[in-house]
Parts: C-alpha cells; structure tokens; sequence
C-alpha cells in the first residue's frame, strides 16, 4: 500500500493546484456533497460514487461527504443475507431536517421494495426545498423518481433505470437511450452502475478536475464510458420513451 | 418497478429449472456464501459482488450469503464522511468464531489504511482453516493479501490490485495483467470493480449458470468483460510481475 499512500500524497499537491478554478471571477467549486440515504435504497446506486468521491475527497481540500437521512439510524440498502435482515448499511451524518448547505445533492434509487420511500413525502418534500439552493443534484438509477416527484424534472431531459422505466420521469423529454444525461444543474443517470460514469463526469465537469476523475477511476480500475450516449442496455431491456 | 418484479417472479420459475445440474453425480452447486468482513475494507469489494450476489439469491433456491466478521458489531469500510466517520457498513451475521459451514468464501481488499488488519492472525487463520472445507474462494483487489498469507496461493497463479502489486501475493506464478485469474478453486481478481467480473464469470462457471448471470448484470446495467485477460490497467499503471 505504500505506492498508493506516496501517489496521493504527491498527486495531493499538483492536484490540489488543478483543483483552484482559472476564471477571475469562477462559481464556487461544489465541494459540499449530500447522499440522501433511506432505507432499502440500491447500495451501488451510492456506494459507486462514494468509492470515487473518497478518493477525490482526499485529494481536494474542503471537500465534504454527508450522509443524510430521516434519522441518524443506520440505514439499511435492499440487500439481504441469508439471516433474512440487510448486510449493507450507510451511516448517517446529518437529518434532513437539520437543512445543512450543500453544493451537490446526490439521489440513489431503491431496489425493488421501496414503494413506501418513493412516496414518502419528508424525503420528496426534502429533495424540494433543498433544490433551491444546490449547485447540482444527481440521481442515480431510480432515484429520479424523487426527482420527479418533487417536480424537480418537469420540462427536463432525463433518464432513469430500464427497469423502472414506465413508472417514473412521468413529465418532461424522457431519454432513454442514455448512460447518463446533463440538463443543465440536473444530473440523472440509468441503471445502478450508471453512477460510475456519473460521477466521472460530474468530476470532470462539474468540478472541472478531468486529472482527478482519470485518477480516481484508474485507482478503482473502472473503465469509464465518457459518451453520455453509451447505453447497450437500451436494446437489451426494449425501452422507449413512449 | 412491477416489471422488476414481475419479470424476477417469472425468470425464478425458469431460472430454478436451469440452475439444476444436468450430471448424474454433480457436484453440490456452491450456494452457502461467506463474505469476510473487517474494518477499513474498501466498500466496493464487497458491494459489488453482493449487488450481483443479491440478484442471484433471490432466483436461486436455498442460496444463503452469510457477512462473518471478529466480533457481531457493524463494520465500516475505508470510506469516510466529512465527519471523519466511516460512511458505509457490513453487518455482520456471524462471527469467524462460529465457523459455520460454506460452499465459498469472497475475501474483499482493504483501504491504504489496512496495515493492522492485513497483519490481523485472526482473520489470516480463519482463511487457513476454512479453505479446506470450502469448493471455491474468492478474493477481490488486495484481499488476495489473506489467501497468500494463509499459504493458499503458494504455487497458484493469483493477480491482485495494481497499487499493491509489490507488497502482496509474493509466491506463486503473479499475473499482472489480468481482470481476474482462476487456478483450480482458487479464484483472485485485481482492482475494486473487477469484482463484478470476478462475480459474474463464478456465477456462470462456478455456479453454472450463464442466463442468471447475465440477467443480474443486465439488471445492474453493468458491461461484462468476460476475457480474463482484458486489463487496460496494467499499462496505465505499469506494474510488472518481477
């Protein structure tokens, strides 16, 4: 582990240099990222980009990485082991009613049991307020849904996961061919793993740091799609924007 | 998300069809998973294979995946929140005390902080003990680090993460460039998200079947790379077996 402890920690001082904006007069830099997490969300839908944010946290002074719910609870993913409870958790930082600033507002989706936090109003009604007076908000697979709901999308391009492709994004150009698709501060991406290529391109450009997006997916040997038009998963699944 | 569902409830009646072995005198399909867990495991090692996992389980009858750490409490990975606390978690369900019996154990990396635990006997003993009893085990990244450790890759061909090429798996054929390497039972994949390849090329060969995974990775949207020897990396990071 020393080669990897030594490359960050020499990378930490170029990058740290790349990392401060060149325009006179730049936006803000969107270091103060929130994960909205409930229970049986997708756990690759968050921990995808968190593994990637981790690194770049690292490496990016005052980055911060909060996690926030409806209580301060472990919150359980839809994952399930043999003992019949879920194996994977997100901790906590913050509740949604302590309205911490954020930046970046990351949305994961929920797996196939989670009609009752799709609907659930505290978090769709967190997701409103909260859009306001975000840089960017992101949602992976899903999580678009809250997005929606929220009435965050209407009138925007979007995307969401094959699966659930009927039931969500009810308004707006739908985009269903798409790894992921940017309109302007909404960024919302396909199925599960989309959040990989996501969050590379939010990196990129959202935080204009293509070295540092290169650099934390080389690490996770991650091999990045970079056209946000990739999508072999629109032919297998059939979907239409219909 | 009622075609997710349906389309699961539909495929499991076909899916326990084909996972049912067609010799005579099969060996016991390897369905008892184990997923060793510690502290500072870097969280995609584990998260990536269990999303796949997951999938499986739910149209494999009588698949268990059990999370068997030290001691019952939850266990965080290397990623941290911007209050210095890891954000991600493995529950356990049994500890490595209990010595349950399993078809597979999948040991997962550890964080550039993981020193301690690589050198943990504990864990090291229970991967001796437990390899003999097993069909298959599996390490993604440097969890490669435990197997050698135990003297399992002694002689066996093994590859790992290129950050740690140097300071892990240091007898044995090393085959640096390489998505994952199978050697008899022995099953050792490279860097984080070659664990989704590593996961799906078990489920086919190792689990025998082929449709359950591709429909898992299909669901998570995720691109396969079935050639073993696909490794973009290790040119990007020039490691070398020497």
């Amino acid at each position: 582990m020393r080669s990897f402890v030594l490359l960050l920690t020499a990378s930490a001082l170029t990058l740290s240099v790349l990392a401060t904006p060149q325009s006179p007069h730049p936006q803000r830099l969107p270091l103060r990222w929130g994960i909205l997490a409930y229970p049986t969300f997708v756990g690759l839908d968050a921990f995808a980009p968190i593994e990637i944010l981790n690194i770049v946290r690292m490496l990016t002074p005052n980055m911060t990485i909060a996690i926030i719910a409806e209580t301060m609870d472990p919150v359980p993913s839809h994952a399930l082991t043999d003992i019949g409870v879920p194996g994977t958790y997100l901790r906590p930082t913050h509740t949604i009613y302590d309205n911490i600033p954020l930046d970046v507002l990351l949305v994961p989706g929920g797996g196939p049991e989670s009609a009752v936090q799709f609907n659930n109003t505290r978090l769709i009604n967190y997701v409103k307020r909260t859009y306001p007076s975000l840089q960017h908000i992101l949602s992976t697979c899903t999580g678009a849904q809250f997005l929606a709901k929220a009435g965050i999308l209407d009138g925007k391009k979007a995307t969401t996961s094959k699966f659930s492709w009927k039931d969500i994004i009810k308004t707006g150009p739908r985009v269903p061919c798409a790894r992921w698709v940017r309109d302007g501060n909404i960024w919302t991406s396909s199925g599960v793993t989309s959040g990989f290529d996501l969050t590379n391109a939010f990196v990129e450009q959202g935080m204009r740091n293509v070295t540092l997006a290169n650099l934390a997916t080389n690490i996770i040997e991650y091999e990045t799609h970079e056209d946000p038009s990739w999508d072999p998963f629109c032919k297998i699944w059939n979907v239409t924007a219909a």
